[in-house]
């Protein structure tokens, strides 16, 4: 079942179903205005609205529209919390060879950072920042929204509460993230914006590509117009979503709606050193910044400016896009 | 004005309006079901909960009922955010001058942290935890909730944001906090709770208390039946609200429903060294175990255990309490 938020004026937007080909869609009005009032009551709510997606993929329904992802708001446009972890190892490590790691986790606490969910962007969202030197960063990666998370519990339970998948940009100040890590502080002036595919998927929409908490399915970044990425999300994750979310989970329960994201989608390089590459390319700046430290001592690719693109998108095995694409561009305050 | 949210069995309760002197209430469903719509439409739904308010402190009210602090739950129940702000300078000096501090702000980044804020406890509400070595600690403060404020204001301009204030009770696992600060993630796991008086108010109530965005009124904060805090909150505030709000919302706008804490109320001492003396006590275990290292050099106060109690109030200059009191017991996970 695939799901999303139109844009109504309104601050939660109105539901509606996707079909799967992403061309037609249909108000969920009958069920549910909000996908939170899904995620409250998802055994109720729910199979009502796969009935509807399965007449949508017939063709059939009654008041059936062309989808249009530009009227999409993030599928949760505030949420009761959103939390980054950080999934693939190899990210970490290529920072960490490269003297650029933020964080230094120490194994008794996960690298984890709670985010601000008070407003969640939309797929063509823009990004407004105040430029100047604080390094604006993209992370391309994807997410879980939960229904109920006991505390405490492990890790499979965990990944029970996994109710859609979708895909995420996570935006970052660097000279800000820098700091904050340095001064034992959070996220909070950092992170000015998280941004979501116009579409959340429910995991049995991927097949056996969603498989033990892993997507093993080729994660698309583009950076104005310039494919920089191209992954598999599930082959080096380290971390399974059932992981992160037991993490998160550690001390206290999760309530419905929580949304979780992986961090940058990352693979490790073959060969090192001054030979070291990384086919797969990358889903953030400062890891490409970091690759280019690796090979040659300097990092030369700078961070983004006004009117810079980022396009994240996820294709099925059959060619189809799953949630459809991020695609949003950067503007100054005041332009 | 003085609002609550009542249980009902529903993730967001009830809005109910209380009377000023917290003996009666009236449920405001005519206006609004829950405090999130009343933030997101304060101009239009204010006015209708404001004459009800005042029908109540007249005794009138066609469906009144006395008001049960127990039936509470926190104000807002599941918020877009919460942030805890550090609004209380001697707090974090006492801390670095016992060498017990956990963060390093440097002055580039302010000390915020974003908390969960799925379950936000209600006054009553028990703290469950994992007991052992955590070193479970409370944070008695308070706290503002706000509507829209824009990225990048000036604290009077965020001030102008703040809609209700409330007491506020952030519960701390010591332990995972150092461990966090240290390597620079979030401060996840170390926050288990963040607790609620039953009642939040609008600043006209406070008078003249409530002054360029400081709260001069007594915080009471008692463990285990002991007043162990008792401090004007005003006079010792080092940012106020304004600013506080104008951190957070530095890079990024605030939308309708965030909530931002003041961190623990603190007061600095009088004497220094050896013959330093705190007579306005404090309001956390983490303060109180400071006090001792700079007065002997050694901590000897532990922190919380299970059956523990906290309880924190805070009065108007006519001995009326504002909010009514957060009061929490401590139980083990499987008690």
């Amino acid at each position: 079942m695939k799901l999303a938020t139109y844009r109504d004026g309104s601050r939660d937007g109105q539901l509606v179903v996707v079909s799967r080909d992403l061309t037609t869609a249909h108000y969920a009005t009958h069920a549910a205005h909000t996908l939170q009032h899904v995620l409250d009551d998802w055994n109720f709510i729910s199979p009502q609205l796969q009935d509807l997606y399965v007449e949508l993929n017939h063709g059939k329904g009654r008041h059936v529209f062309p989808f249009d992802p530009a009227m999409c708001m993030a599928p949760l446009p505030r949420a009761c919390q959103c939390v980054r972890g950080a999934a693939y190892a190899s990210h970490r490590d290529l920072l960490a060879q490269a003297g650029l790691a933020e964080r230094l986790p120490d194994g008794r606490v996960p690298d984890l950072m709670q985010l601000g969910s008070d407003a969640l962007q939309g797929p063509a969202d823009e990004l407004v920042w105040a430029g100047g030197a604080l390094q604006l960063d993209f992370e391309a990666g994807w997410a879980a929204f939960t229904s109920d998370v006991p505390a405490g519990c492990a890790p499979a339970r965990a990944l029970e509460g996994v109710r859609l998948l979708a895909l995420v940009n996570t935006w970052v100040l660097r000279d800000l993230a820098a700091a904050e890590a340095a001064a034992g502080v959070g996220a909070v002036q950092s992170r000015p914006a998280v941004a979501f595919s116009p579409v959340a998927v429910t995991p049995d929409e991927w097949g056996d590509a969603w498989a033990q908490g892993r997507l093993h399915a080729k994660l698309q970044t583009s950076w104005n117009g310039r494919r920089v990425g191209f992954s598999d999300a599930g082959a080096d994750m380290t971390l399974h979503m059932g992981q992160l979310l037991a993490q998160v989970a550690a001390h206290r329960p999760l309530r419905a709606g929580s949304v979780v994201c992986t961090g940058p989608v990352s693979a490790p390089p073959t060969g090192d050193g001054a030979t070291a590459l990384w086919p797969d390319g990358y889903h953030c700046v400062q890891a490409k910044r970091a690759m280019e430290v690796v090979q040659t001592g300097q990092a030369v690719t700078g961070f983004l400016a006004a009117g810079d693109t980022v396009r994240i998108e996820m294709k099925g095995r059959d060619g189809l896009s799953m949630c459809g694409a991020i695609e949003q561009t950067v503007h100054t305050l005041g332009d």
